[in-house]
Order: C-alpha cells, then sequence, then structure tokens
C-alpha cells in the first residue's frame, strides 16, 4: 500500500534487524521500529506492535531468521521458536510461520542456515502477498454483483482490522475493498472502532485513509441496528483461526456481527488465507481463546487537544475487568470463505474441495 | 440506594431549585448540581447529565415545576414543555412526565399551579420508585429460580445503565439485582461498558461498586462469547420506549445482546415499567432512534494517573464517526417484560394483558 505515496510493506528485513511499523502508535503517530533479536520479535508480537494473524506470522519468521543469524544450532532455534510461539494463542499463522521455517532450517547444516532462514521468511511474505491479492480478486467478485444490484456505493461493514495492517500487504477482509477501488467499484465502509483495542477505529480507519476510501467509524454496538436499517450489504472480516468445519474465530465481537448479519439478510464473509486454516481442529471449539490483560479494557490511550498521546482510567478503581480477546464464529453463520483459491462454502466439505492436499 | 453510607435518591427538590447528580463526572468525580430554571433543566437532560427513561422524566417534571415558579401561564408552561420534550426524542418517559403535568396544571387556576407542579413532580418520582421496587420484587423470583437450579453465584449482564443512577430510586433492570442481594442470592454482574459512552463501565459499575456487589466489566464485544462458554445465566436491561406488541427500544447494542442470547438459551428479559410503554406504537419500527454527536465516538474522556479529567481522541483526523443512540430488539428475541404488574410475554396479548386500561 502507499504511505504518504510511497509503496510500503508492513515488515520488511533493513541492515542490521527488520523494520516493523509500531501499530500501538498509530493513528496518531507512524513510527517505525528495528528488531535485532528474536527477544525484540517476541515482544513485538506480545506487546502487540504488530498484530493480525499473518503479520504475526511473517514477524515470527523474520524472528527465527533474526535467531539464525545469532545461534543457529538446533537447541538455539528451538528456543528461539518456543519464545515466538509462546507470545499469542489463538492465531494459527504463528505456529504455521514457525513450524515450516523450522522444518527447512533443521535439515540443513547449522552454517547454512542462517542465510536459508532469511530466504524462508521472505518466501513467507511474498505468498502472504500473493495469497492477499488473490483473496482481493475473490472478493472483488462478491463487490462487483452487489454493487449491480444497487445504486450507490457497496456499504461493507468489518470488524477488527484485517487490512494491510493485518499483513505484508493489502489484507486480507480489506483486499477486495483495495480491489474495488481500483476496478472503480464505488465502497463505503463501516469500520467496526473494536474495543477493547480499538484496531478498527485506530488501524482500519487509519489505512483507509490513507488509502482515500470513504468510511465511517461506528462504535461496536452500532452495526446490528445499520443491518436492521438496510444500511449494510456485505460484511467481511478476516479470521485468527478457521477450524476443519468452517468455524472461524476472530476477533472478540465477531460472533455478535454475524448473529445480526445472519438475521437480516446480511451477506457474511470471513477472508480466510489457507495458513489460517487448521485441518488439525474438528470445529472451533477447541481453539484457545487468548485472555489478555483486564486494563485494555479499564484505560484506553488516545490523542489530546495538544497532540500528546494520553491513557487514561476508564472505569471506577475497584471494578474488576475481563477481556478474552477471541470468539468463535459458528459456519452454519458464515455465507462463505474467501480463500486465494476461490470461494467456498464454511464447511468441512467446502474447506476440502479447495484443499483437498490438507484436509 | 446508600451513596457513602447515606440513603440517597438521583433527584430531590431543594432549597432554591432541584439538585441532580452530574452523572457525566461518574465514575470520577461525584458532584451534584442544582437546577433552578427549565432551561438549566433542559440543559441537564440533553447533556446527559441526568439520563435513564425513568430519570428523564421526573427531571422534565421537575422542570415544568421549575418553570411554573417563574411563568405559570399556558404560554410559559407550553413553552417549557416544548423545550423539555425536544431534549431527548426516543424515550417516551419524557413525553409521558411532561404531558402528565401539563394536563394536570393547565385544569387549575395560575396561582394554584407552582404548589401544584411541585407536588407533581413529586408523585411521579414516588411511583417511579414503587414502580421499581415492585420489578425488583417480580424480578428477583427470576432470579431465585436460576440460583435454585445451579451452584454459585448467578450470573447476569446487563447492557448500559438501567440501574438506581437511571431512575429516582432502585433502577429498573438493577432492580432485581438488589433485590437479590437483600434476599441473600450470591449473583455477579458482568457489566456491558456501552461505548460510545460508556454507562456501563461509568455509571453501572460505579454503583454496584457503590452497593458491594460483584460484577465485572467488560468489552460489549465480549457478551456473546461469555454466553457461548455458558457464564451467563440471565439477562435484564432496561428500555427506553416499549411498543404495543413488545418490541423494545434500547440502548445501542441490546439488539446484539438479545440476538445472541436467543442463539445460546439465555433468558433475556426487559424491566420494563408502566411509563416506557407506548402503546400508541403498534410495533418497534416507528420509534425515532436519536443520532447523537459524532464526537461521542471518536473522543473519549477519563482519568489520568494524577487523578485529571482529560478528553482524547481515539480516531485519525479525517475519519468521520457515526452515533445511532439506540436500536430495536424485536419481541421476537425477548424472553419476557418484568413490569410493576409482574412478569408478561413481550406482545400485544401480554402487554394488554397486564394494561387492560390502556391498551
Amino acid at each position: 500500500m502507499n504511505i504518504n505515496g510511497i509503496p510500503t510493506r508492513t515488515i520488511r528485513p533493513v541492515e542490521g534487524g527488520v523494520e516493523i511499523i509500531d501499530q500501538t502508535r498509530l493513528p496518531h503517530a507512524f513510527v517505525t521500529r528495528v528488531l535485532t533479536t528474536p527477544e525484540a520479535a517476541a515482544e513485538a508480537i506480545a506487546l502487540m506492535r504488530v498484530r493480525g494473524a499473518p503479520l504475526i506470522g511473517a514477524t515470527a519468521a523474520y524472528g527465527l531468521a533474526l535467531a539464525a543469524h545469532g545461534d543457529a544450532s538446533d537447541a538455539g532455534l528451538h528456543a528461539a521458536a518456543r519464545l515466538l510461539v509462546a507470545t499469542r494463542p489463538t492465531a494459527v499463522n504463528l505456529k504455521w510461520a514457525v513450524d515450516r521455517v523450522m522444518d527447512e532450517l533443521l535439515r540443513l547444516p547449522v552454517s547454512e542456515r542462517s542465510p536459508a532462514a532469511w530466504i524462508a521468511a521472505e518466501a513467507i511474505c511474498a505468498e502472504d502477498v500473493a495469497q492477499n491479492q488473490a483473496i482481493g480478486r475473490h472478493g472483488l467478485g462478491l463487490i462487483r454483483a452487489m454493487a449491480e444490484r444497487k445504486a450507490g456505493p457497496v456499504n461493507l461493514l468489518t470488524h477488527c482490522n484485517a487490512g494491510w495492517l493485518a499483513t505484508v500487504d493489502w489484507g486480507t477482509a480489506l483486499a477486495p475493498v483495495y480491489a474495488a477501488r481500483e476496478a472503480g467499484i464505488p465502497v463505503h465502509v463501516w469500520v467496526d472502532e473494536t474495543r477493547p483495542r480499538n484496531q478498527g477505529a485506530s488501524l482500519t480507519a487509519w489505512e483507509l485513509n490513507q488509502a482515500g476510501i470513504p468510511h465511517t467509524v461506528i462504535a461496536d454496538n452500532a452495526g446490528g441496528h445499520l443491518m436492521q436499517q438496510g444500511r449494510v450489504d456485505l460484511c467481511i472480516v478476516g479470521t485468527d483461526r478457521t477450524a476443519a468445519n468452517g468455524d472461524v474465530c476472530n476477533k472478540i465481537g465477531t460472533y455478535l456481527k454475524a448473529l445480526a448479519a445472519f438475521d437480516n439478510g446480511v451477506p457474511f464473509y470471513v477472508a480466510a488465507p489457507g495458513p489460517s486454516i487448521d485441518f488439525s481442529l474438528a470445529s472451533g471449539k477447541d481453539i484457545p481463546i487468548e485472555e489478555r490483560a483486564p486494563d485494555e479494557v479499564g484505560c484506553i490511550a488516545g490523542r489530546t487537544d495538544d497532540g500528546r498521546l494520553v491513557s487514561v482510567h476508564l472505569t471506577p478503581a475497584g471494578s474488576p475487568c475481563a477481556n478474552p480477546a477471541f470468539d468463535v464464529t459458528p459456519a452454519r453463520l458464515v455465507t462463505g470463505l474467501i480463500t486465494e483459491r476461490g470461494l467456498c462454502p464454511a464447511s468441512r466439505e467446502g474447506l476440502a474441495a479447495l484443499y483437498p492436499e490438507r484436509a
């Protein structure tokens, strides 16, 4: 995506390390950081400086490259892999990327592992970009069909950030939106703010702003009402892990939007790149749900009128908070999955038909 | 309710005016204000210094008493009534209270109107308290029945604030919770933070804290997941207007929780005092939905570590926000209404059986 007019990826190798965008500073400041150790990569994932299932997979892959640069022994790589995988439990891309790079490295002599690790990480990034572009093409068909049936822009609703910032480039759920813009189809995006971490209000709004795509930020509570009023044509969200039966684990609150879409006959699609599909899980019930710090609910950071970043307390002292970070949307509520191989029903049969070698 | 150990109502006549709690300052500071003119009463309602359907009805009634104290002519009272009714469109209690006081006053000689207005406003407050106590008794039966079927506390979920602070005393949705506490039944309340104005995180949490009732604040996104996990036994919410067919208009996001409750077999009750029922509306489709300022989504106020109240921007400059304040939950998703006259199905027949003189 172009940031301030310059084609930019969310992660890239640079002299001495790997450069990321510190997403905890957006939308208030665009700040990059250079990670130089696997520990720094793990910290960036744990603190959500990078987030989004595809991007944490890519970051973990580069984390192994940083590890191999220092200590490419079996023990060194295993220690780094354990550290990276332990950062966040829900998105399967993280473990997928680590397992893939480890498989490639461990079969090589130690002396060849460091250059191979960089190549492996770059391959994961390149595949992510290609997958997202393909998801964009397949999702574009849905938006185009909707545009032909109505006057005015196609109104999409998305939850959390499954855009450019969640991936290496293009995004998953937003790739069809960017493809529609390039195809000249007018779109407008309802952006769920996505409490508690506000990835919608902070990240999705910021990147749609950068791309000049019309959008409106809404409280997470508002989407059902907008669907009742006929003001949402299509929902597209991302996924942190999709089970073999098509159940979708995504940012907390996705399930509520899927219920509302179902109740109002609004198509509800999930952009699901191959690495996010976990064929080892029979259903979404088995997906581990990350419980994050209560302070993420009780406090929030924002920008004061004079431009300072300030964190404020929202709840009274003495009121505890709970913070489950993901929920599972049952496959029965999902109209379809948008994968890099095309659309499919959210079902065991649908996924098996597209990924016969994995099912 | 006891505030710092002292029995307190949310609104009361004092020397020279009417005292309210400035609810925009909670939970960070407990500050009272004295309203001395109908304009001040209208401003307090519009700025949400007082909010909650029953309390804005009571405040409007006192606003007319303040008007009658100054100019009790037909013209003077009509002007004040118009001003008060125009403040907020959705809750029917506002118009109900104004119409009732106006009916009583306009049939009296001008010289008798001022004392009669104070008596009428106090009667509305006394009835609110009695209604809420009755709702508490009827709702207590639901909580008691749930407590007998399970071990541990009964886990309730509520949205927005339909507690003491939304009424003159006791609350509507929270009245059964307070009744359960008095009956020695252990309860725990999941408190939806209720973006964008955070009435849950600010007000419900604060008053449950004051009452010593166990509770946990959650993002609005989390309730569906908790229901999927079997961690919610019962939902009780308030209502700003209930149509004759049992459709319920309440704070934005209520509909999403009702969908999740229905999907998970969790009972979903609405505490609906008589004055919130609008028998003139055939269905919820005709209820006007207030659209509030976009800044309520884009900015939020909180308490810094050093105790200052600060408002911060959450969204990027250039990203518009939308802010519908209420939604309509179809009667088919409502397990039952808890009124001061008892429980009834959320249906035309259910309401007509309890209120034959109004249906």
